[in-house]
């Protein structure tokens, strides 16, 4: 919990103890929403109950989109229906379709009957996007005036509009069909002459996203153009709604978060903590028992060198550095290509030049690290043949890792696939079976040759 | 590169080679800085020098905020002083000081000359600043007004002031002494009377940040009250500037890719795949030459088995197994808790509840994983001895790598550290060393008294 968070907690404790209720509702009049959503789950459900209530029905709303779903059912069962009503209407109609998206079927239906027809409406169709694309984030609460107003007569259709908008970012400007048309932003509204026209005003070439595009590109380009909204149109281009650079903030936290997860092998969506160890356990123990199946892979390679392995013990010692070294190097390489993919650093055109490149990294890091590791094992071991083995075998494992762990996430990504799947963990599995291999065979070779 | 730059960059090629000039001009200035900044290094310096000079200075200065900081300087050089004046003039003051602030002091106090004295003023004054505070990414282009104005009174005062701001985002209200008073937005202005005070309507519950706050804090604050700007002040309370919501969505970019290469033990800022081969090899070489004498210690560990090992060579087969089961529960235990605390998902008083919570998972996630592994070795080896010490010592080094993989990072962030430092291939080294000692302790204990 913040510093903020945790100060709203110990007020509210404090009036809800001895305090009169006169001060508390000043003081949830007061505090910010996002604070008050914060300190909420921390207090009991009667106690989260009586705050709501007390709240402005408009606090409430924003308090309770911030909250987990899975505790606001509960929450709203408990407010009944007139207060839920309240609330409800207050809600910018994206994050009430968001709320009741995750409900059961029943109680949407049930929340949506409390709400106003035309917001219901509005929340109903909503509800037919998919979570993730802009049609998912987008809210329907825009401000738009048609393209033959005056400057003077737009202000006026604004003032009488403009209280339902989340907020004012731009003002879009659209033809008798509600086609997108252009854009103007209030300044230039209130700065021209009040007669001027609109369009003669507006930019007609305005940066719009589909209603179906993934959201990681909206936030692409919002983030790109350095936009405070983008407007969604359908396939006519008709102006459905806007996503709001604060809706962006969300999903880049989201991706950034998944792409850390994935790296990691962890398949996870939502609040990971929230979930029950049952359920995180279920979630990560499929994919740990695939990767020690590949490292029975690894085993199964050094099964068949078990004669080299016998007569000399001392190889064994170095399969730890055999196995993470060149690990390591991949897992680098993996974790600045997958970033530079998010990034857009790396273009899928250039695949060649990252390989070729980080291959060169490669070969620097593996020759010195080889070189090292050669001398230590020559002067703890006092065989020559082994330092020998030990560093041409670790110098051509980090060069493959290099290899490989960039070219998975490259490959992936160009087939369409998020280059953020190919996990660490996976390359790591992979890259033991290879360093095994390299190890052992380069030892029987050699040690037929030179036997220690 | 995005597929609009591409496209870009396909239209101003065409111009260059045969097309008129007055084309080119025009489709300048309509194209968006962000696509022509990306198309523009593709060119040759001679080429991006004419399509500055024929761009519209705002246009410029955007583009040329965008490029890297390494390309800017020799297109300044070229573009010739009087052209650089105008662009510089037309750039907000964090952004020019953001640019020269990257610049040698010699060249940074000749541009600086460029600039109208004013500005330049303002610009040396951003310079102070450290870059990654609010201070280093505010801009002083905010729109502020006087507590005793009226709404009607304000709006012309706006109409005087605000072409030069950045975006009007929120009007902001100041004392006579320059103190930030309140806040009110440009909604609210219009939509009131005209006479009313502004000091009437003002919100005076302002969030700010003082000039010396961290940029992750400031991004957090941003994305948290999902707000456009925050006013930054002094330890007055004077308001210096303000951050917007696009630079906090570049920090925000910045802090992912940091999180994530630091997790693979990536030391690296700005673009990476910019620097040379060499360079790159040179910052990932120390980190991992310190892992590989991290495994010799693992080595070490074994090598005083080395009795037992020589005796029953099969334990070889299953050290990667060993070594990489746990070592990828830590990295992904690390990874939810390194995410979960740079999303405020895990809060550094809840330390007990995240490690318990995922002990416990690697308590249900071991004993599945070592049932699996003790089966396979059973049947693989046909040695029941084999199986049960592969078994329990798989279990145990799991669980043991969930409480490293949350110690660690909870420990470094409770002392202040970023916890992105506890870096995964430190965590699966350290992993190594448990892992080896824990499964040839327990092989040597069992096969003295069960021998194969």
């Amino acid at each position: 919990m913040s510093h903020e968070a945790k100060n709203v907690l110990e007020i509210i404790r404090v009036y809800l103890a001895a305090g009169p209720t006169e001060g508390l509702r000043r003081f949830l009049r007061e505090v910010h929403y996002a604070d008050l959503a914060e300190a909420l789950p921390e207090l009991n459900l009667a106690q989260q109950i009586k705050i709501i209530r007390m709240s402005e029905p408009n606090k409430a709303a924003a308090v309770l989109y911030e909250l987990d779903r899975s505790e606001v059912v509960a929450l709203l069962e408990g407010l009944g229906e007139r207060r839920v009503a309240l609330i409800l209407r207050e809600m910018s109609t994206d994050d009430a379709a968001d709320l009741l998206g995750e409900m059961p079927r029943e109680e949407q239906e049930r929340f949506l009957s409390l709400m106003g027809t035309t917001e219901a409406e509005d929340v109903q169709e909503l509800l037919v996007y998919e979570p993730d694309t802009a049609g998912g984030i987008m809210t329907t609460e825009y401000v738009a005036v048609k393209k033959d107003l005056t400057a003077d007569e737009a202000i006026n259709s604004l003032r009488a509009t403009a209280p339902d908008a989340e907020t004012v970012y731009y003002v879009y400007v659209i033809d008798r069909n509600n086609m997108l048309a252009g854009v103007v932003s209030l300044r230039e509204l209130i700065l021209s002459a009040p007669s001027t026209r609109v369009a003669d005003i507006m930019r007609t070439e305005v940066v719009s996203v589909n209603v179906r595009t993934d959201q990681e590109e909206v936030a692409r380009i919002v983030g790109k153009y350095d936009f405070l909204a983008v407007p969604v149109v359908d396939d006519e281009r008709k102006l459905l709604g806007i996503v709001t650079v604060d809706d962006v903030l969300d999903v880049l936290e989201e991706e950034a978060t998944e792409d850390i997860l994935r790296l990691a092998h962890v398949e996870y969506e939502g609040r990971y903590f929230d979930a029950s160890v049952l359920k995180r356990a279920g979630k990560r123990l499929p994919w740990l028992v695939v990767l020690l199946f590949g490292g029975l892979l690894a085993a199964s390679v050094i099964a068949n060198f078990s004669a080299t392995l016998s007569a000399i013990t001392a190889l064994a010692f170095f399969m730890t550095v055999m196995a993470g070294g060149p690990g390591n190097l991949a897992t680098q390489t993996l974790a600045v290509v997958v970033r530079g993919l998010a990034t857009g650093e790396v273009s899928p055109r250039g695949v060649l030049v990252v390989i070729t490149g980080e291959v060169g990294v490669a070969v620097l890091v593996g020759v010195v690290s080889g070189a090292i590791m050669a001398v230590v094992a020559y002067f703890w071991q006092g065989e020559a043949v082994l330092g020998f083995i030990v560093g041409v075998s670790l110098t051509a494992s980090m060069i493959i890792a290099a290899v490989i762990g960039s070219f998975v996430p490259l490959i992936i990504n160009r087939f369409g696939v998020d280059p953020a799947l190919a996990s660490g963990p996976f390359i790591t599995t992979l890259m033991d079976v290879c360093s095994m291999l390299i190890y052992f065979s380069l030892a029987t070779f050699f040690l037929h040759r030179y036997p220690i």
